[in-house]
């Protein structure tokens, strides 16, 4: 496959198994049709044990790969706050929860895909060497056939391969960019993008020419990207995922597990 | 090796790694060195992952044999008091446990040797078939080359048949038993035995005849015994451990890791 | 106010404050709109501080009485399952809780009025009295001027008279009962009534007469009834609240907070 | 009392009630007999409703005032890690735990008299003015009779005067000092101080002339001192607690409660 075709082909990923106990979080039945990869919540900041299971069956019965997501352990902050851990307590606390998943995918017969970190440890991987080498070094200690997924264009990349591990590079089709390549913080006006055509050209975009409009008008370029989020919370954001997988073939995408396009 | 010699070959385990962030628990580093098989907690009743961590590589170094010590959801009763669980949620959170510490052990370059549920857990297994068998249908979903560490003479023996898993059965050398063969509660006068004559006493009978004087004074019959169970929570329990290890062989007693007896 | 008339003025209480960070339970501002008297949850099952504060918030300005909604430490479990702690244990719980949410209470210049036990903790101590005699105890030595909110005809009652406390006696309209006055498990088939007439004409029978049918078909004698719980976890639950609301006074049923009928 | 006088009296504080569960963690029989002032941890870093509730009893039978010791939620840091919570939940998180332990503070008949934030939210409401007035509005809101304890010449002094309540202005004499007042970090060479006659002479001159030496040998203004941290984790700190309860008053210096002192 060459360089040009390798770019029109792209994984889309979700957070999913973010309920816990009692506490229902969202539409994973229904988002899980249009997607090719799960990161399942590790029980830290989301997930338990009933919830894992559960959705690996899931993922399972709709052939969709899986992977584990693993956050700070901050159910109460949903993982979305930073909490000043040291390298070596995020590499044992990546360890713990990729181990936890793991066991029920070995349950299910199925084979580990991925590790995506989730908020407030996504967010400060991207942008600490430190943070993004424990990650990496969690994942290679453990197997050193999963593929790390960061942020295309950050501290990721580097430290996937100083540990020899691949690397998924995502990009966010409905979160805006700063010059510099990285989102625009949620708490700033405009930093969600909403209008689902909007969502499907941009993805098009990153997707084709590995390139973004920044949230100042610029071209900014983000590389190869290897994988979309998307998103299942909301009845509008299933609604977006359905189109991205519905849409992005009759521009020529071809949509794969993001282990099929890195092999 | 025949059935008589075999009979004189016992494994001597100990519930480990129960320390939990800045909270220290146990003398870890001292009674490692007088035992074969290391139950290390799985951070639902005790342990964390850097706490996990640390006790692994602390088993490797004393070339001791790991498992996992699963427990029910509940720090604050560390394990000890019994939660209304449906057989589904054992099973998943002994896999989930049992999946966290592998991920230490595959860190390591170890295998994990064995799986020994804690307090409750343990407790209610030995009489509630339903607890046993989801116990040991996790094991069997997770590998069932593990072995189950399980009260001789006890539901749990039945429940690792079921399942196609190895039971090692455990003993106690320091606690007094009742006549149908279950332990005497602690909160029962005479229910810990503190005199060390007394425990290798004990744990010569058991080893060697499969036998334990009740605490009526009668002799019940537990069966052949692979696993001691020694404790390591204070300085009077080393003691008791080391001696064990020293001086089980001058009765003819061969001390191995329980793996390496139920070959 | 002669005993008759007395027994035509009723609470309706509903289970508040049931979110947990970013995890949304309960229609809390529909249902606040149709009840006299709201327990909170308080961190221990369900609820977090900043959850706590909010919906004593929202109580004020609808003008409806505050109690505490304390429960067993056991958010995964969501406060359902029992877990074997001692009564000293639960009396510290309580006081644990009920000193958190005053502080809320306080803050917002409001006086706490009630005390309702959640869950497992409700349904033991309507049966074992040394756990219902924990509760009151600990109610007593916070303030002795608080409501407990117990099952009518239960071990509540006589828990409330040893500890000098008033007692509010519960009756739950859309939950069958037993012949001996307890309610049919929910997990056993018509445990629950959803027809919205039946539960208003259940409703008015037990407030006027003290009275209800069994799942049997026989009549329970309860007794005088304080308080009408109402559930607010669902849009049916809501509009069976709303119509209890409106509908019971056209029954000459007077609705007030329990604090006010048993003056 | 004249200025010069009010000068050489001071509280002896002490951070108690640390256990949880089946953890123990300080020697608070001991050292309960060398202070006047007992901050209790209300179990978010650390303590239970057990151990509260133990601690404030073992305070009433020595004569030692109590007060709140509220801490971020992360048992697993010990609250000292700083987690990135806003104002808001700071607020909620203090009121919270005040009331929670103010509730036991009433079953024993007693009357709260500070509150001392500990670990990460101490060090951060010391420089972070948004921190400390958040404290500072949660013990407003609460009881504005109550004190609030902080680092003196730090942030704390301008958000007690803001919300109109008492600050108790303290010191650490086992601690090395930078030369703008705040404390060296645990991490770097000579932060701890273990002598005990230098502990001493740093006390008398931090509390006769509000100065403290520096790390680099300089004299730093602290202003004047109305309460000394004493530490009770290990025999050594209860041995320098006991030395300063015993030498102080040699030295001219009276130790009485921070209440009696900031009447």
């Amino acid at each position: 496959m060459g360089e040009i075709l390798k770019k029109n082909v792209v994984d889309l990923n979700c957070d999913l198994g973010e309920s816990f106990g009692s506490y229902v979080k969202g539409l994973d039945e229904e988002v899980m049709k249009y997607i090719t990869s799960a990161n399942i919540a590790c029980g830290f900041h989301a997930g338990d044990p009933m919830v894992m299971r559960k959705t690996v069956i899931l993922a399972k019965k709709l052939n969709v790969r899986v992977g584990a997501h693993p956050g700070l352990p901050d159910l109460l902050g949903f993982g979305r706050r930073w909490i000043e851990v040291k390298p070596e307590e995020v590499k044992n606390y990546i360890l713990y929860q990729i181990g936890a998943l793991s066991a029920f995918v070995k349950a299910e017969g199925l084979e580990l895909q991925h590790v995506k970190p989730h908020g407030a440890l996504y967010n400060k991987a991207a942008v600490d060497i430190r943070i993004a080498e424990a990650i990496a070094e969690a994942i290679a200690e453990f197997n050193d056939k999963l593929i790390l997924v960061g942020l295309a264009n950050s501290k990721f990349i580097e430290a996937a391969e100083k540990y020899g591990i691949k690397i998924a590079r995502e990009a966010f089709a409905d979160r805006a960019y700063n010059i510099d390549g990285t989102l625009v913080p949620r708490s700033k006006a405009g930093a969600v993008i909403t209008d689902p055509n909007k969502i499907i050209e941009r993805a098009v975009m990153m997707i084709t020419e590995g390139k973004v409009k920044s949230i100042e008008g610029k071209i900014v370029d983000l590389g190869e990207i290897d994988t979309l989020c998307v998103h299942g919370d909301t009845p509008g954001a299933v609604e977006i995922a359905k189109k991205l997988y519905n849409e992005l073939p009759k521009h020529g995408i071809k949509i794969v597990a993001m282990s099929e396009k890195l092999l």
